[in-house]
């Protein structure tokens, strides 16, 4: 696992926030949002993260030539969310590698946690193959990163 | 709206019967399956019909360089579908014009219906241009057409 | 099929528009929104209607005792829809019987039509059993009807 | 992290094997399944689990009472999946607590390994309140529980 972020329990630690509302459609049978509805969660916030960085997702296809697909990812579910909540998604970038960097993450609703996870990605070029970050994503990790109490395991 | 076929309530009416079960993931806070959820379980379905007809779509994309877009989808919910059930989903192609056709659905659970269908679909080249139907799809829809009792409106 | 609005083209006609952010999840292999994603658009335009006319839906499952069921749903899909793109979802309540309304929705970018939908909805009781609608519901589709314009067929 | 489990790459350590078909709906604009659909994947597997080893997760929720909420989830992407594939999904149980067990899964196709992934979950009650796991559990991760090799780190 390249996975070492550790997402702090702060929204104040997080240089970055992105809400989202939650969907009916994502509840479950058991009243609250299903859990792998977290994961788009996570995404629009990563997205959110780079266009907020001036490094817009479909600019980086383009302009860089290049994906960033998703290595790892892991949650944890501590408190339930339910439908039509606004939730707080803290994003900060870390542990960038020549080829891959992570992403911090802490949802929660009147700043309260009530899920924390990390992503990892790597950069891939038109033909899938594993490739150099971006130059520009040195900076962002300065500008996006995570607050040092986080630091990594 | 192009839509004109009038789907049977009957099983027997179609030439083709593809089951699906229900996912958790799929259940809402009502505790019954979502009704998004029916969206892709018509849409494999679709793709099982097409296989069936020994042109799977994955060979569609390629070898006739066409894909089928959604033009227009009409669901009816009649009965509730609840986790962990089979569900038995018949489907017909009718309704063929030049560049579109039609597939009819019947979604039921031992028989009983829960849900009827019908999706429009149009061929469109790598540009997304409306282009003609491949020609094997009239031999399909004779194949794989509802039952003349189901008619067109 | 009960489905009897035609929804407009023109967001104009609309009395309430809710804005959607297109997700990556959503996006299909053709590089465009998958045609089921719609549906959950429609239900979140739906909800913010509600909210939008003082009955948020957790209040009238809570206060109301009743679920709006969806008991059809149409679509017409003119446009595709992108990632990253800003939708104007405009929302239109009408068709109201004893025990059902409907509601016309347009998907807009820019102003330019991608696609219109319908929904028809019916109230049930904790039961699962359809019953009357709430009161309130005759002034709110006074008061969010659609354009007159619109009409039904 | 409660999550100590590490799946192994090969199905045949694997008391229980799942086959799920990639559906069209679940691939996104780079052209494959997107990660987000392997979540109710891993969930589909752990249901099929339950119900081999007699005890389906309705009847849980009907007879035990308990709901098993999802705590931790964690996965590792290392191959893409493209639609059509038929996925094996190899499941064993492990770690278990007095009020935690967790699942170990290898998502592979024609043997080959695709994605590794494991699930923490916790016994609650009705009232949404952490409990201890129904009793069979424990002879369920015998009989269901990963080969000796995968270990616990």
């Amino acid at each position: 696992m390249r996975l070492s972020l550790r997402p702090s329990d702060s929204l104040a630690d997080y240089p970055f926030v992105h809400r989202v509302r939650t969907r009916f459609a994502e509840t479950d049978a058991m009243g609250v949002i299903h859990h792998a509805a977290y994961v788009p969660y996570l995404e629009e916030a990563r997205a959110a993260l780079l266009e907020w960085l001036g490094h817009p997702y479909e600019q980086v296809r383009a302009d860089d030539g290049v994906d960033f697909g998703v290595l790892e990812l892991s949650v944890r579910y501590r408190a339930p969310l339910r439908f039509g909540e606004t939730v707080d998604v803290g994003a900060a970038v870390g542990g960038l590698t020549r080829a891959t960097f992570q992403v911090a993450y802490l949802l929660a609703v009147d700043g309260t946690p009530r899920s924390t996870a990390v992503t990892v990605h790597g950069a891939v070029d038109r033909h899938g193959r594993a490739t150099r970050l971006p130059s520009w994503l040195a900076g962002a990790a300065l500008r996006a990163g995570a607050a040092p109490a986080d630091g990594t395991r």
